[in-house]
This record gives C-alpha cells, sequence and structure tokens, in this order.
C-alpha cells in the first residue's frame, strides 16, 4: 500500500507548490489552470495525459474551454485513499507542463 | 444569438439521443461514458476535442480514470444559454465516436 504523507511532509511539500490548495475533505490538491483557448488547453491536457500515463497514475480533472481543473489524490494510499507522494511528483511535472 | 430548443424540438432531439439525460435547471444534457482504461477514455477525449474545435462547440467535461462525463449547453444561446441545435449536433458525434 502507497503510505499517505504525514502532516509534516504534507506541510513540506505544499510548500513547494504555492499554486495548488490543499482539500483536507478529500485530502487532495487542486489546482485550476488557464489556457489561451480550447486549443492549448486541451494540448496542456494531452501532456499531462502522457505523462500520467507513463507513470501511471492518473489526474481527476475537468475542462470547461480554456479552463482546466485538476485535483490529484492517490485511491490506493492508506485505508480511504489520501495524498501521496506520487501526487506531489506528478503536480511538480504538471506545473513543469504549465510552465510555470 | 443561437436559438434554445423549443420544448417540443428538445422532446424529439432527446429521444434520439436516449442515452443522455436532459437536466432542467442547466438545460444541458450530460452522459458518461465509461472505456476500458485511461489510455482508451483519454484517446476518445481527444477524437471528440477534435470533433468539438471543427464546429467551434465544446463541451464541459471531467475524467477519472476510465470515465468520462460530457455535459452539452450553449453558452451563447437564448438571454441565458441552453440546449440547442448545437449540442444535439455534437451529441450525436460524440456518440458515433464513442462507437455506439
Amino acid at each position: 500500500m502507497i503510505p499517505v504523507l504525514t502532516t509534516e511532509d504534507r506541510a513540506a511539500a505544499l510548500a513547494a507548490l504555492p499554486q495548488w490548495t490543499y482539500d483536507p475533505v478529500r485530502d487532495s490538491i487542486v489546482r485550476e489552470f488557464r489556457c489561451a483557448d480550447f486549443v492549448t488547453a486541451f494540448g496542456f491536457m494531452t501532456s499531462v495525459a502522457l505523462a500520467a500515463e507513463k507513470v501511471d497514475h492518473h489526474p481527476e480533472w475537468s475542462n470547461v474551454y480554456n479552463r482546466v481543473t485538476i485535483v490529484l489524490t492517490t485511491h490506493d494510499a492508506g485505508d480511504n485513499g489520501g495524498l501521496s507522494g506520487r501526487d506531489i511528483a506528478l503536480a511538480k511535472t504538471i506545473d513543469a507542463l504549465f510552465g510555470d
């Protein structure tokens, strides 16, 4: 089983991901990305999809025209799912793909 | 301005789209698609994205692993947005792309 982050590790990880918001209800992180238009947004999503498949860790995400909202949590972490190191790693990859 | 469907036209259109559910609150239609896995789901999304861009009418959609939920409504229809013929046409295209 994949371990969920400890409170201390989570705080340290989130400090390095200032654009992501922690959701304590789902023990997940979320970020909304705004792109120029639909083509740019879906191009970004495609790059994230390839990166996610590569590490076999997939986002929960939605898209409305130029907006992409990404939620990261690990379904098979701990007893009930929660934030793990895999989410932190994927968030960093996503930020890099977005061009932060 | 794009006209919203009349009640009669909407009923006729929805009869031809049995897998879509009408949401009266948003005057939209929604369908959930289940694919084999993430790769299949994102491949399906890619085909829908290309079709949507081609007709310049875009879905509100979300994806969690093998599930894709698509909401169709026309933001610039009528006074407050609503279901138009463009949504019906895109729904038929999406069904065909899914392989119904």
